[in-house]
């Protein structure tokens, strides 16, 4: 068992006007979110001088991140989410095909896949 | 080439206590930012019913995540940072000394390594 899927791919060969900025990446983020059924708890998006952006969203289901690249046409991109896995992956999809980068380094990890579910704690002083 | 090192390690066996609520991680992400001489733009925490907590920093280096389970003694961390590779182990080890794991899948990752610093894009129209 785990506690939830992490992918984990860094985008190359991305036309470099689509993630210049904090504008053009946060409708790419927030279209992602909402295409993967995924709960947003908070987004936040920052610019950098010349260009670049980075975007985080905290997820209900753990996290979404985007750090750009530009100069690169590179981005490189976290989905982490628990629950439903195949959410990770509707969201992952929507983004290579908004995004359409000429290569991709993917990686998918367990989190938390050495649980033991037999030594679950249940003190009642631990819930708040 | 690599544009920055991106830690993911899942931390088992820590003390529920020091992992329940936002209160109890918000002061460790934040030191740990401090302890990796990293710069913070925001951070964000989220409580969960009954127990866990999720947060994340959006750091001018990129961005460090927590995510708790402590039913079952679990956090699932990531610290990706660019620029000084040392930031990242640093707080990294900070976290570690607080949080005293019993054990740590740990991996560490290069994020952008195939990027050709000779297909660099200078467009100054891309600039902001």
């Amino acid at each position: 068992m785990a506690v939830g899927v992490h992918i984990i791919a860094d985008l190359y060969g991305v036309d470099a006007r689509l993630i210049s900025s904090s504008e053009a990446i946060s409708p790419i983020m927030e279209n992602a979110i909402q295409e993967g059924h995924l709960t947003k708890i908070s987004s936040e998006y920052y610019q950098f001088r010349p260009m670049g952006a980075s975007g985080i969203a905290l997820l209900a289901e753990s996290h979404l991140s985007f750090h750009t690249w530009p100069e690169y046409g590179l981005v490189t991109l976290d989905i982490y989410t628990c629950g439903d896995r195949s959410n990770a992956d509707r969201a992952f999809d929507y983004i290579i095909k908004v995004l359409r980068p000429t290569s991709v380094d993917y990686h998918k990890m367990e989190r938390g896949s050495q649980i033991k579910e037999d030594v679950r704690i249940t003190d009642p002083q631990m819930m708040l």
